[in-house]
């Protein structure tokens, strides 16, 4: 985000997001970059069989340690064609929940940024996997997703070449999009 | 999974995972690779701001549609240092979530195939990411994680090394260790 482009004149809030603070931030991190270096944190307990508990309480982040409004479960699964309970999405859909958010958030960060209003955001996005990688079947099979496609159709009257350039700042989607071709398809209406 | 270590000997659960039925599965996609074929699926919506919500309803595999138990629902936000009012835990970390959660089912079902019982697993872990990739302040920076560290206790009498290997069998472990450095570490006790 490009810090030069704030004037006095831009709203104090674009998308849901405080831009003053978010360029507050730019500068900071600009004067000193250790603001910048974030540690995310988890635990995990296995439930049995298929079902286990992850655990969010905190993290490090702009120099100190951070604690979270309150701490944030997700409860893993899986469902009984892959031989379990069905109590919780599986870790692969967790993966993709990861994805999506992650464009989401940073598509509307960056937008507010440059002062691109956005209505709305709704998304789908599937993957595909061969479990014979998974369970050893075959080694020539790779274990994870193989390929990737997301369609985010957005409420905005900024370009869809754009809002998808920004969307691909985000973190999970440089991870994911680094091991296999993620496919990102923009629709403003 | 080697099937062919399938004895009418082996016990019909191990670690709360149906043997019988992974054979099952072993032997029918050796049949039919078609069946190993699934698609994942996700929807998401954007709530404003820093908040967006994934509902996960159903997937591919099998060879037949298949729906969950009941819709999953997964709510993604940001921390007030983040600009964000925490109302969920943050896309990286629900990546997080999706690694260790990956990493403990893939553990515990490899380790039931080979009849190695696992009475507890609780682990950890913690990636690094440096803020300016996200926020565009450095095109030298990336954006995701730059390393990730899990460590896993495991209550059983399995090797370490082997609880290790197994668990690296792992779809999302396959994703990430593509696109950074994961160090798993595994004590047992």
């Amino acid at each position: 985000m490009n810090a030069n482009a704030a004037t006095q004149s831009r709203p104090a809030t674009c998308n849901g997001v405080d831009v003053d603070a978010l360029f507050g931030t730019i500068q900071a991190i600009k004067q000193d970059p250790a603001i910048a270096e974030f540690r995310f944190r988890a635990t995990n307990r296995w439930l049995g069989g298929d079902s286990n508990l992850t655990t969010v309480t905190g993290f490090y982040g702009a120099r100190q340690e951070q604690v979270h409004a309150r701490p944030f479960e997700m409860e893993c699964g899986e469902p009984p064609v892959l031989l379990g309970r069905d109590a919780g999405a599986n870790p692969v859909e967790f993966l993709l929940n990861a994805l999506i958010g992650c464009l989401t958030t940073t598509m509307v960060f960056h937008a507010a940024a440059r002062n691109i209003a956005i209505e709305a955001v709704d998304s789908e996005l599937e993957g595909d996997i061969d479990l014979r990688g998974f369970l050893g079947i075959s080694r020539d099979v790779r274990k994870g997703y193989r390929e990737v496609r997301v369609k985010m159709r957005v409420k905005s009257k900024g370009s869809p070449a754009v809002l998808r350039e920004l969307a691909q700042y985000s973190p999970v989607f440089d991870v994911v999009s680094r091991a296999l071709p993620v496919n990102v398809e923009v629709e403003t209406t």
